[in-house]
């Protein structure tokens, strides 16, 4: 039986992706329903292309031009985002991949979650925000939570049925400004930081590997996916990205997967687990990757790496604050409303001014991010890229 | 319940840091046996100390010398080859160690395998000389055969129950003359030889680690502890020896095992599987091993390798014919009768003088090591180091 997916933000990078996972293997998965926010000709063209049951599109205004771009096929067609969150739910489906960007993530992965549905979760964000929450539901609704990013997959793959994890060691690539003084950093601009030497990703999540965010974000999802506290979690930067991450065994021996960078694999690994199946594509050769080299992350230049462990530590909803005060940031960042350095000291300053929760509830959070990107707003609008 | 291990090969590298590794965990492991062919004052030490039932000389003149350094302990003290072929099969013993050097370890291996008790199997020679035999005989008898050579620990820890290995890539240091000329090679001493980059061990291994025997024997011990084709297995030089060896997988994914260069884990892991245990020591630190480089072996300078390589693809008895000239080419160098790069030759010719048998029986191996051991006497004698 050919396994059903839903693809939760379908035209993004891993988006586009997983489409072709599919497409390599009709014979084992379908699409039964695709969402995007707001390219809807490219939503349109997908959905003509691997005839889902449903499609959605969270913004509503595009509604019209997506149901007459599809009216002459049996596809449902829906908009907004309640539509978008029930459709997860949708009962033939064995798969949802969370592939939409930031905290928009939480809600329908949730819905996902409560309804049984296998997780392949490639938006972070849901983890960073409401880990705690997410692994509460999970555990109760016994949905099975797969990682989709690169680092946390190759984890994953070296996990062991009889022996705990020891240390985890999360691969960074250091992104494109890993050489830079602080002084250049002080100037870069954001066609600089979209430009990643390893991997094409979406905007965001590139701005974030620039900043190292993302690295942050991603010791906190491990410790969420993998049950570790924050100090058997060490970031090693090796700029090649082969390794993709590894893991410690209590007798010293670390395991570790590798791969051309290629988000394909993780993608296919959380649709195929725990079988692998054929990938095409360049396969790793040690001729062209000859040498492969690690250096401790730079905390100072770097700082959100240092403020995500810190909210790490912290718990509560502190971790959701850094999210929302981020999505802020880039977001300013990308209009050239704010410099690349002050990232960092709005997310830190929203920290101390946002009320800590030490337990927070589903309502809690909600709360949090509106409440965090209001005051980190008026800390990019009132003077801090000053 | 505590395992019982037996050690053929107790004073050797390996079977000194196997008792480390009892001596780590007395809750886990008791001594059951030591064997040893010569070294009777390091062997009566052990026995003082590690208490086990029974020992074994090989060497039959040091019996006396034995039976009175113990005389005053409740050791049961035999000597001779084959007393030390019937010890394996004592009723309580687990697991039985074969860190014994080269053809030697074959007879005591079928006999262990026989009763089946699990084998942690460090004498490679082994399934060199008679891969083919051996695995029919561990699938008849239901025996465990779990590797200890570094390298296919690696591979055996990076094994997935659900999928097979699509490739085995083999690491290898390079040895001490890596980067030799062909010139420069002629006129290594077995002092140089005998000076391993990374690795301590007997002097037979290093030798071959130097000439690179060691790993076209790796390149056969590979196929039949894992059921791969020769065409499957792909050795990469690795100076740093971090990388123990990896498995490439169906999708394209690579995993790998690391470490810092330390016999006792794949000692411990085999003793311990499926579990691992806390080994002391050092934890690999990537900010002592910065840089890992990888280079093809280069199978002109070290010929070595094409020789196994096509002693396996020939298969039947020509790996017992490589293994014997090379035992015989090894005791040679090491007494200064022979140069480094002639014990190749020596190798090649007997390759072609020995009777080639396509199906051997154990007899057969037999007469090939005999037959094979005289012809590469008579080379090494007549001429072959001028």
């Amino acid at each position: 039986m050919k396994k059903q997916i839903a693809i939760l933000g379908s035209t993004g990078s891993i988006g586009t992706q997983a489409l072709q996972v599919v497409e390599e293997h009709p014979d084992l998965y379908e699409v039964y329903a695709l969402t995007a926010n707001n390219k809807v000709e490219l939503l349109a063209e997908q959905a003509r292309k691997f005839m889902p049951e449903a499609v959605v599109i969270a913004n509503e205004d595009k509604y019209i031009q997506l149901k007459e771009a599809l009216s002459d096929l049996p596809i449902k067609v829906y908009a907004g985002t309640d539509a978008l969150c029930q459709i997860v739910e949708s009962g033939p489906i064995h798969i949802v991949l969370t592939a939409m960007v930031g905290y928009a993530g939480l809600r329908p992965t949730i819905n996902a979650i409560k309804a049984g549905k296998t997780i392949a979760l490639a938006n972070k964000e849901t983890l960073v925000v409401a880990g705690e929450l997410i692994n509460d539901l999970a555990s109760q609704y016994h949905t099975p939570i797969l990682p989709v990013d690169s680092e946390h997959s190759a984890i994953f793959q070296c996990l062991e049925r009889e022996n705990p994890v020891h240390k985890i060691i999360l691969t960074a690539s250091g992104g494109p400004f890993r050489t830079l003084t602080m002084e250049q950093l002080r100037s870069v601009t954001k066609e600089q930081a979209l430009k990643h030497p390893n991997w094409h990703m979406g905007a965001k999540i590139t701005i974030d590997s620039a900043s190292m965010m993302n690295k942050g974000f991603e010791v906190i999802e491990a410790k969420w996916l993998f049950g570790v506290r924050p100090d058997q979690i060490e970031v090693v930067v090796h700029p090649q990205s082969v390794i993709h991450s590894m893991v410690e065994f209590e007798d010293g021996a670390v395991k570790a997967q590798l791969g051309v960078p290629d988000m394909r694999l993780p993608i296919q690994y959380a649709f195929s687990y725990p079988r692998r199946e054929h990938l095409s594509g360049e396969r790793l050769d040690f001729a062209k990757y000859s040498t492969l080299t690690f250096e401790a992350p730079d905390t100072t230049r770097f700082r959100n790496l240092a403020l995500a462990y810190e909210a790490l530590h912290q718990g509560g909803n502190m971790p959701c604050i850094v999210n929302a005060a981020n999505e802020v940031v880039v977001s300013a960042f990308l209009k050239d409303q704010l410099s690349f350095l002050k990232m960092s000291e709005v997310i830190e300053k929203a920290m101390s001014m946002v009320p800590f929760i030490k337990v927070p509830t589903y309502n809690d959070y909600v709360e949090t991010d509106a409440e965090t990107r209001r005051i980190a707003a008026e800390l990019v609008i009132n003077g801090m890229n000053k």
